[in-house]
């Protein structure tokens, strides 16, 4: 019963951090804010987490936990190897493009997710990367894809994207027309695809 | 002889400008330094430029010219169009990773060029989307490529390898070894490679 409490406790730490992050913005806000926010003393939010980075950390790992999960149903739904990459990526580029792109504060936070955890990151794409080498293999064994390495062909399809998965590139590269995600991703099948 | 002496002062003043920006930093050089090291008076300066972000994108447009002018050399060298492609992709990429990685000043040049003056970038794509669709153009015309859409395919191509040649994402994955730029010209050029 303690232990549910102290799980609750960090849940409404982070809730109310994500919060704040998004309304005042990552660098504006305190520990102190954060506390204050939750009428507990700094003490006891250093209790749960060591600093702000180590929240922003656990918001960064929840936003990237609902990409995954997007991406893990869409792996696990019926349909081609091909269909399902192409769905893939252009899930996680709505996602991103949405949440990154549009709200200047998330894209803060993102940032700094980015430059102070890049494990986290890493992680992401080591994931990412596992996903879609996954998907590939399985179009090859379903004879839909040549037999390229599979592992190889899905870092070079996630790093071949990134300007449409990217929070920085996204918001860098939006008055670029060209070319869409269509056009790439119908470029990047055609080297997977067999002949 | 007057003109001669206006833009020999033109070129002192983007030399001094780009050993400062390199030496001290762009955003510590004030235009009252570059006059200074040049024994000139800030308002002789201002004759000559409107701000310092104008000598800056002066200085942006020199180094980007040299990329290039690399480039054009390659293009007009012999070899098959793959080959080629491959060169330039490399040419870009080693140019921009010496010039912009290890080199943290130069990079706080580059980064406000890419922020401050868009338009010069977007030119830049443009005209290397343009050499590089004339590329593939011509590995379609010997039978090399299949039939694509060379002005789409190129934008795709010098997309995809953003990850090499970008000067930010550079530095942001050089940590990651995968996958190597010959693993992803690999990928790419099995995209294009009549088969």
């Amino acid at each position: 019963m303690s232990e549910t409490r102290e799980t609750d406790t960090r849940q409404r730490i982070m809730a109310t951090a994500e919060r704040l992050f998004r309304d005042v913005g990552y660098q504006k806000t305190t520990v102190a804010d954060i506390a204050r926010a939750l009428a507990m003393s700094p003490a006891n939010v250093y209790r749960f987490f060591h600093s702000k980075r180590e929240i922003n950390e656990t918001v960064a790992l929840r936003l990237i936990g609902e990409v995954e999960a997007a991406v893990e149903r869409i792996i696990n739904a019926p349909g081609s190897a091909e269909d399902r990459l192409r769905r893939i990526i252009r899930a996680v580029h709505e996602m991103n493009a949405e949440r990154f792109v549009h709200d200047v504060k998330i894209h803060e936070m993102v940032r700094a997710a980015l430059t102070e955890s890049w494990p986290i990151v890493e992680g992401y794409i080591a994931r990412m990367n596992a996903r879609v080498a996954a998907l590939i293999e399985s179009g090859v064994a379903a004879g839909e894809f040549r037999a390229v390495d599979a592992a190889t062909a899905a870092t070079c399809v996630n790093t071949a994207v990134v300007r449409f998965t990217h929070p920085a590139l996204l918001m860098e590269c939006a008055r670029l027309e060209q070319p869409t995600l269509d056009a790439m991703l119908d470029f990047l099948l055609a080297a997977l695809r067999k002949l």
